[in-house]
């Protein structure tokens, strides 16, 4: 099984919404993972995407980034989603795809502060795009400890 | 129908994610609006409650008090969430359960600034609470419309 595989695994058994959602893990390339859902199940009352659902989408996409990149260097920590916030730009009227990136400095600097006090956390971006437009943007604040 | 069930009736109906979720209408009682949702559909994979779900929970609590403050004056306007922040204090083992309260000063001023220009923001918060202590606190900006 690829580690995008393993990943959508994980989101539809352990977490019921993101199956409820549709969530598929389009890609994944080593430093960047993008997550696709249909618009159907996640519109509102005025038939774009809902706001929790463009909410979900994001923060699973920093999660399961973070999730694939510690797996990698055989880190199997608790990531946690402390505190984040969300900028809505414009309504998706298109089946959401949602996109997050993590150089690779970034990372090695967040595995030293981990390994040193056994407790990191991380910034994430993520952005929803709409015609390769950003729609909407994310910013969450993981933690990962033991 | 009550204005409690109307909302409930317009969640389900317009929101299918709401009605995956299991979210209830506990309480409306003029200024303050309580939503609910069970445990089992809104996990994640360490068997607490997802951020997403408990961010969907909060981002409709204040969506559909002001929704009932503007049906109460025959007003319906487009309602649309703009930014919001959200911090998890704990990690929510229980049912959910998120209250918001919107006073009637706050509100007045609100409908002024709507009358004069078409077009008013307002910051609501909204807190999950567990045991009656504060396990989650959101803050967000709606942007009502013609």
């Amino acid at each position: 099984m690829t580690p995008a595989a393993a990943l959508e695994h994980i989101l539809h058994n352990e977490i019921p919404i993101s199956r409820a959602m549709g969530i598929r893990v389009a890609n994944y390339d080593g430093a960047s993972l993008s997550l696709d859902a249909p618009l159907a199940p996640n519109t509102n009352h005025k038939s774009t995407a809902f706001g929790g659902s463009l909410y979900s989408l994001a923060v699973l996409c920093g999660w399961g980034l973070l999730h694939l990149k510690l797996a990698e260097v055989k880190l199997h920590r608790h990531i946690v989603i402390q505190e984040s916030n969300i900028r809505y730009l414009h309504p998706v009227v298109q089946d959401l795809h949602a996109e997050c990136r993590l150089d690779d400095a970034a990372f090695k600097q967040f595995l030293r502060t981990l390994e040193k006090h056994g407790r990191a956390r991380l910034s994430l971006d993520v952005i929803i795009t709409q015609d390769n437009q950003p729609a909407v943007e994310f910013t969450g604040r993981y933690v990962v400890h033991g």
